[in-house]
């Protein structure tokens, strides 16, 4: 055995640094703390696609490009195949967008709280995380704090979630061509831009966006998400993306998703109006403070949210304790479920305050 | 529009002056160009374990650690699931364990000609390549020369895929041991070691060992590989791979794979007695060079790689052109099909020389 400090030499400083992504698991029978959509696939679909993928050889490599799933999107959004590189969920994407344009001593802007993968990523890059407290509260991200950063830094890298995880607020309107004026590469992180009816962005020299089947498409299981940007971005992000990274399966499920957009918008639909219900639900209850939302979530400040976490799991819910986001103290985030399962929620949340 | 140089500087310079990793797709009836192995799973199994697979919930992220697939490797090959990651392919994997070990300024010694991913993955983790050139037709890795490279080198990681890809040799008998004996941190690659008959070698403090399903296990079209290594090695690589990255299908076809080690075994048999007489065909061929191998593939020399490439392809067969590796001026590389594949190949062989 070697002593812990010569250990500490074989792996990376910053990576002995690192805490490592955790999730707590705990069995709930209303599961309502990943932002998964409550709508699996019909049956009768997956049969369907399940046949397809059965005649299909799984002993041979996926095409190399993904050529049939990136086509089915672009063709879906209006773009050229050579716009969209898909993978292993739109991490795999956000991470080797990284990879291609953050290297060492690089700045990247973000809103805080948010995704906590993105410091993680930019680290392990090597990069500089820049991140810009905001209050959130207000339901919209600090795109004011955010452009003065910019002009502030040399040659930044922004990463933006909007709307924003886990708080659910969103670039006031305009702030991403505010954002991109300021000639930053922007990395754009739309997986929960289906729940605000935003339209995917023009294509911009400086700007990737990513997108997910995890969420709107119901389809996290599968983990199949892609990126949209100009065809020289995606010649360069193509370098650092690993050659055959999605799987023949998931890339079927997701074309026979896409063939479905029917399936999409209804459940989209649904989560919304749930969400708008929830929400009305929510604010009637005096001792929490929901945080406005646009995405398939809602974040709330409670008065103690380890005690109202257990009071709700005593009840069959699982939330996700966010408190300790920073400026995220006693706050918990609830998806949005099935009208059933929200309303085992808001049961038992109005027992547990 | 901006100048060039002005878009370089969106993408790092290193990734702006690398290729990418290509491969020219074309049809062929015979396909011997991608290591893959000529046996599909049988199909009453892809329906079991479809049928599995349509019971579970697509829309619910995979368990946030791939626990039941880890358990499963963990127990086939006498580990505990602590000392096991699962990622999409060994690639993810090894992409992985490069981020936790291989920061800006670290000297990263392997074999040339090898897997071009290695010299890639180094080079965007700001790794300093150290290739060590070596004759590919003798069957062995230089292991003395490596030996010299780590010594001088400072706090070296080497990576080594033995059997080698493209050119079949493999490390010295003792040759992992002495490369450990030096202290550095060895990433090996064991992705072919299958038909070489390797055991998994020992846990050791400075070890990370790659496999795959997509080779002996007949599921390239998965992409489920995966290492192993000490439990303090795990956490720390673990803080670098993406949360979630291994889907719920390809997870549950793994397990189902491993279930039936027979057919594994039954096809590595079959896969090794066709190399071995496929090598003896392709010696009697005065106008070829083959090298010796351990793997699924046989690289050989010929007089003139870019035409016996095209006289076999009109021949339906499809080999990989590996010409442009160093050393490797006028070789080829024919992976080892079923029986009448390689009859196919071999008849093709005779006329194209």
């Amino acid at each position: 055995m070697t002593t812990l400090e010569e250990k500490r030499t074989t792996v990376r400083q910053v990576v002995a640094a690192m805490s490592a992504y955790t999730l707590e698991l705990r069995p709930a029978q209303v599961k309502l703390n990943q932002n998964e959509s409550p709508f699996d696939m019909p049956p009768a679909l997956k049969q369907e696609v399940l046949a397809r993928v059965a005649q299909r050889p799984w002993n041979l490599y996926p095409d190399f490009e993904g050529v049939e799933l990136r086509s089915a999107i672009a063709g879906a959004f209006g773009l050229d195949r050579g716009n969209i590189l898909v993978g292993n969920g739109s991490n795999e994407l956000l991470a080797t967008a990284i990879g291609a344009f953050v290297g060492p001593g690089r700045p990247v802007i973000f809103p805080r709280p948010t995704f906590t993968l993105y410091e993680k990523l930019v680290t392990i890059a090597g990069g500089v995380p820049v991140p810009i407290d905001f209050d959130p509260s207000t339901g919209t991200l600090p795109l004011d704090a955010m452009l003065r950063a910019i002009d502030a830094a040399e040659d930044a890298v922004v990463i933006v979630c909007s709307p924003n995880n886990p708080t659910g607020g969103v670039l006031p309107g305009g702030g991403l061509n505010a954002l991109l004026a300021t000639g930053a590469v922007v990395l754009f992180d739309r997986a929960y831009g289906d729940f605000a009816n935003d339209a995917l962005p023009p294509l911009n020299e400086r700007l990737v966006t990513f997108s997910t089947f995890s969420k709107a498409w119901g389809l996290a299981g599968l983990r199949v998400g892609w990126m949209a940007a100009t065809a020289e971005i995606c010649r360069e992000v193509r370098k650092v993306k690993l050659p055959y990274n999605l799987n023949v399966i998931s890339e079927a499920i997701a074309i026979a998703g896409l063939e479905r957009r029917d399936l999409r918008d209804r459940n989209v639909a649904a989560i919304v109006a749930e969400r708008e219900r929830v929400a009305i639900e929510m604010s009637k209850i005096d001792a929490i403070r929901i945080f406005p939302s646009s995405a398939n979530f809602i974040a709330f400040r409670t008065a103690n949210a380890k005690r109202i976490f257990e009071e709700l799991w005593l009840r069959r819910v699982l939330v996700r304790d966010v408190s300790a986001y920073p400026r995220m103290e006693n706050c918990l985030r609830v998806s949005i479920g099935s009208r059933e399962q929200n309303d085992t929620f808001l049961a038992a949340l109005k027992e547990s305050v």
